[in-house]
């Protein structure tokens, strides 16, 4: 999947110092728009299939998560930075989470700090080590390369995370929309419990 | 100048996925001990030379900023990250500052988050381009490759910084505390203000 750019703010070529806000309340900014992901656009990553119908009957397609990407130019020595906003909900018992991805550049890493909610860092590498790390403010996430990364709300509220990788790194959404993750985190007895995903391939 | 290594958090060689806790509300850390700069450790770098010897008299010497170094191994993939606190004050009528330094792999980026206090972040190239942008609650500054960078507290509370830059960017030191910046921020009317700095070479 292409990812596409939303109209962010105007930066100069070459890069000059510049500023953005993003709010430490709800993770948005007055100046560079997000992009959305609605329930609609995650076909099938979830586990419950029946349940994913369900909350899209009646024309219903709730907000799941929105980000930002700002078009910092794809170089080594650049960087790309923005905020992550996922939602509180379940498709069933298995809570609301950004479809995840590997960089194409596999060996590197991102950083993620949490500002605000509840949650788990998702991970998996090709050589079938996977690791959940938890968000809550003021936890800072180290996803190391060659890790597939998920970002999942446990919480009632939305979490919110700051997140920093090298601008040409790139994103492979594919082989998580194809595979799956090896895991999914699904609620058992009102607590987040990570068990292994039965679609996965 | 050698960067010295607070003893950090243990990292598992290759790295793995970790979490580290920084605080929203101070910037400090349980797990990661910070590097601590008082006054006495910036010699000639401020531009009242009076003031500041009258302010170490007495064997007083204030802590003038803190940041955190946690020993990320120096690949181009890895990112080393952390939070700089620089508390309110002033040598004569120039605001508390960091030393400043350039990446030795001049072509990398760095990316702030103000998560508290209100300041500046004072750069400038080897070309002679210089730039300051304001920090404030919720502000991102992006530090592009080349730029040498300074943060400045120009408010009544500690400046606090989440930062991000890849692991082998490496630090130079040794430039500004040569040469210093060509500006000074400094307080005029109650108001913070850029001028040049007498003692540029
Ligand atoms: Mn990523
Ligand atoms: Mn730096």
């Amino acid at each position: 999947m292409t990812q596409t750019h939303a109209t962010g703010p105007k930066l100069a070529n070459p890069l000059t110092p510049f500023t953005l806000y993003f709010s430490l309340n709800n993770g948005l900014s007055d100046a560079a728009p997000s992009l959305q992901r609605q329930l609609s656009k995650m076909k099938g990553m979830y586990a419950d299939d029946e349940a994913y119908r369900s909350l899209l009957a009646d024309g219903a397609d709730p907000l799941v998560y929105e980000f930002h990407e700002l078009g910092i130019p794809e170089s080594d020595g650049n960087l790309a930075f923005g905020t992550s906003i996922v939602y509180p909900g379940k498709v069933g018992d298995e809570y609301y989470m950004t479809k995840g991805h590997f960089h194409t550049v596999l060996d590197t890493a991102e950083v993620y700090y949490c500002i605000g909610g509840k949650g788990m860092m998702l991970m998996e590498n090709p050589e079938g080590d996977w690791n959940v790390q938890e968000f809550a403010p003021g936890k800072a996430v180290y996803v190391p390369g060659r890790y597939a990364h998920r970002s999942i709300n446990t919480g009632h509220e939305p979490l919110i995370t700051f997140y920093v990788f090298r601008a040409d790194a790139g994103h492979d959404y594919g082989t998580i929309e194809t595979k799956g993750y090896r895991k999914v985190v699904v609620e058992r007895d009102g607590q987040p419990a990570v068990l292994d995903n039965p679609k996965w391939k």
